[in-house]
């Protein structure tokens, strides 16, 4: 699994660079049919994964956010190439690039790379979470305790409504949306945000499978919305990614709340 | 005018040097009775913000979020030494120095520093809106408009509930909550984000007293939540920040809601 890290850490750069140079410059983009957008750099970064992984891994897939190459294959190399593009066309720093490889269904290694503080955020399955290099752990905060931040993000027609299970939650914790899933669960990861509610489906684990090995090896827990485990290398049941000791306290909550 | 922009630029590079310099270290910081946090950073900056007034401008108010210097003057500079400091707590760089002097409860002169994107905006009454030195200019986005970003502050207690009016705009726009009021503003001023709804109310100015002259300069509009223009040198009734060409769209919306 280390040649497959070392593997993902070089793509993971290469983004890095791509989302750095084109951050405050004039950017082609286009809205997809979900009004969400797509940039050419988002596309540029996701065929530059298909190309490396097609000379090094043949056998392979790829499901990428913005296109895929699909092998039949038990190893899927899961990406976003661009987490939070309406903040990187914004000119928000907090966009990041997501990857990672899953066999079977199960994340075995995971790299989040965010270039504007220049934090490689890294895990293999069963060796902990790092970010440079560095071992990083969640916080021990339960629902409630000062200091508590509940991130989540939110789009019209999710399955799941996470900005009513938010407003539920507002005495008890600080809440934002900061515009990037996967930049919400590094913060996650490194102690600085509890617990993040997010309702991707469809095209969820490419934002979400890197962040959840980590997360999972930073100490934290990560389910689908309604607290079970879930494969991602295809589409999910919504997350909840939290910092383990307090994520049972949220699911609690959502039950109240009915979905 | 000139002159007292000068003097705001300058304390507003000092205090991005010190926002920079602690950004990724260990920070001494503690809960207020609001359960928002403070850091000895936001303390320092607001000291030296009123170490250097009373040097050069002796007879100056001070209006800082962290400390006041009252002097009975109609010249109040109305400061938030780091807007958005729970994401400064938590390494996430869209935290904002802002600065305003305000004259007879008027913004006359506005600063805002992104230290993370060594961004400087700048305006002066009637002379349009800056960013390092380059003009800037709100879009010109309707709301539902494909591209339309309403971004928002929440906090539990407000007199505004701003989370269920950006609820009920869910199906017609994008919305965010940075976790900085400031640093939304200026995406506005950009042209980049579309509105904000602030619910802040007793040190609310704050917070956006810069940021209202830097948006109406780039040609936005700003109110307070019921679509009054209000002053600036003591707390406000929340606010409205927008391109102005949608202004009137939102509020209209707000009062469907009848807070």
């Amino acid at each position: 699994m280390e040649e497959y890290l070392n593997f993902a850490i070089k793509i993971a750069y290469y983004a890095g660079g791509a989302i750095k140079e084109k951050f405050l410059k004039d950017k082609k983009s286009e809205f997809k049919s979900d009004r969400t957008i797509v940039t050419e750099v988002d596309k540029n970064i996701n065929a530059y994964l298909i190309e490396e992984v097609k000379k090094r891994y043949p056998e392979h897939s790829v499901n990428g956010e913005e296109e895929k190459y699909v092998n039949n294959s038990k190893y899927v190399w899961v990406c976003d190439p661009i987490d939070g593009t309406g903040m990187f066309m914004a000119g928000i720093p907090v966009s990041v690039f997501s990857l990672a490889l899953v066999v079977d269904g199960t994340v075995q290694v995971g790299v989040v790379y965010d270039p504007f503080l220049d934090k490689m955020y890294t895990a293999i399955r069963g060796k902990g979470a790092f970010c440079n290099e560095k071992k990083i752990h969640v916080n021990n905060l339960h629902l409630g305790d000062l200091g508590y931040r509940l991130n989540y993000e939110i789009w019209n027609n999710a399955k799941y409504d996470t900005m009513r299970v938010a407003s539920k939650l507002l005495s008890k914790v600080k809440i934002s949306s900061i515009g990037s899933v996967a930049r919400s669960c590094m913060a996650i990861a490194e102690g600085m945000f509890a617990c993040d509610l997010f309702p991707g489906t469809e095209h969820g684990n490419c934002d979400i499978a890197a962040s959840s090995l980590i997360v999972e090896e930073a100490g934290g827990i990560v389910t689908d919305m309604e607290g079970n485990p879930q494969k991602y290398d295809s589409g999910i049941n919504g997350a909840i990614i939290s910092n383990g000791v307090s994520h049972y306290e949220v699911l609690e909550q959502l039950e109240k709340i009915n979905f």
